[in-house]
């Protein structure tokens, strides 16, 4: 049993409708193999878009920064609009028009709210050191009352939410195919390529295990060459 | 002589300045290497952000989409915010507070123009194959004027403008530096992984060299290690 969210007038694609997914698993798990996600809201009636890092809860995204943060202030009085968008390849095709790309994108809408009891505060950060990286938060020192303090954290419910993705290989028009032009698809993978030991501090800390072995990102390998002979 | 772009009121940064790029070169490079762009939009009093692609010709940036498309309608009739991000690497610090992202990101404000020339959108088009890929638009199909009138261009100049960047090791408070914890940076990097030929279609294309020697990414392989004695 799949749960999924409400199609809303936003969320409703008028474009493409297929491509709109509303499964709740599928959209968690978009969300939860980005980085940094997109955060746009309006400041004096003209849109503001900027990146910064998140971490889930169920159905919420929470997003932290200093208490002086314009983007927080700002986000905290009106609406949200968050996206998180991974690029899988491009799609090249015989006609220029048909060019396009394979991704994976996920869009929520929503009214962010305040976070001030402390314990959730404290698993907000948890959250987000688990999103970064599994097994992190046992290592590092928590937040202290002065940095709890310090940083305002918000919350925004995955209620209204679509994720888009397209994949495979390019649709060209039928009088396009027997064209002399190479036409498929170009891989494009975020990989995770080493770690650098901070110069300062304690030299002598073995590298932990969450790190060797990385599992939220594949380590630097080619996967996929093209499947003809050359000429 | 580096040229720059005006420093104003949306572009300043309140939360540390020196973190503020305005030089005209490092901007456009920072656009050149991504392969979408977020739009964010006011549609209805609230706040919008999507993934598209782009490219650029001098100080534009040009999107191109459907005449249907409810983002081009809605950006053409006010204001835009244009935002590209790289993820270089994760920041694990001791402490989770200052657990952080290397990133290069760029945030272009403006008012979008209609293009209407033909011969302007025609280059707009070679723009985004350029920006994709070198070499691709002598190869391709261009567009034919069916195809061209059923495509809006919009271009957003790039006169307000600022780039942010973080690099380098964790910035950890003294008190914590002997912690017996690993702190560093995670690499992150977006690789060529490979092509697919469509299976459509001709098969006997020779794959072309700007597939081979992708340039725009590096290929796959790990650049740097932890560089201290394992335990």
């Amino acid at each position: 049993m799949t749960e999924k969210y409400e199609v809303t007038e936003r969320t409703k694609l008028t474009r493409r409708p297929h491509r709109g997914i509303y499964d709740k698993e599928a959209i968690h798990a978009i969300l939860d193999e980005g980085f940094m996600c997109n955060v746009a809201y309006v400041h004096e009636g003209a849109p503001r878009v900027l990146p910064t890092g998140y971490g889930r809860i169920g159905d919420y995204i929470y997003i932290h920064g200093s208490n002086q943060s314009t983007m927080l202030s700002a986000a905290l009085s009106g609406e949200v609009c968050v996206l998180v968008t991974h690029v899988d390849g491009l799609v090249l095709a015989r006609a220029l028009y048909n060019h396009s790309v394979n991704y994976r994108s996920v869009v929520v809408f929503g009214r962010p709210e305040e976070v001030t009891d402390p314990q959730e505060k404290i698993a907000s950060f948890e959250a987000y050191a688990r999103h970064v990286l599994k097994g992190r938060f046992a290592d590092v020192r928590p937040p202290n009352s002065k940095e709890l303090n310090s940083t305002t954290v918000m919350r925004i419910p995955i209620a209204e939410a679509v994720a888009k993705m397209r994949s495979g290989p390019p649709t060209d028009f039928e009088f396009d195919l027997d064209r002399d032009c190479w036409a498929g698809e170009l891989l494009i993978k975020q990989v995770f390529a080493g770690a650098i030991r901070d110069p300062q501090g304690r030299q002598d800390v073995p590298v932990p295990r969450y790190i060797e072995e990385y599992e939220k990102l594949p380590s630097v390998e080619r996967q996929e060459v093209d499947n003809t002979p050359d000429a």
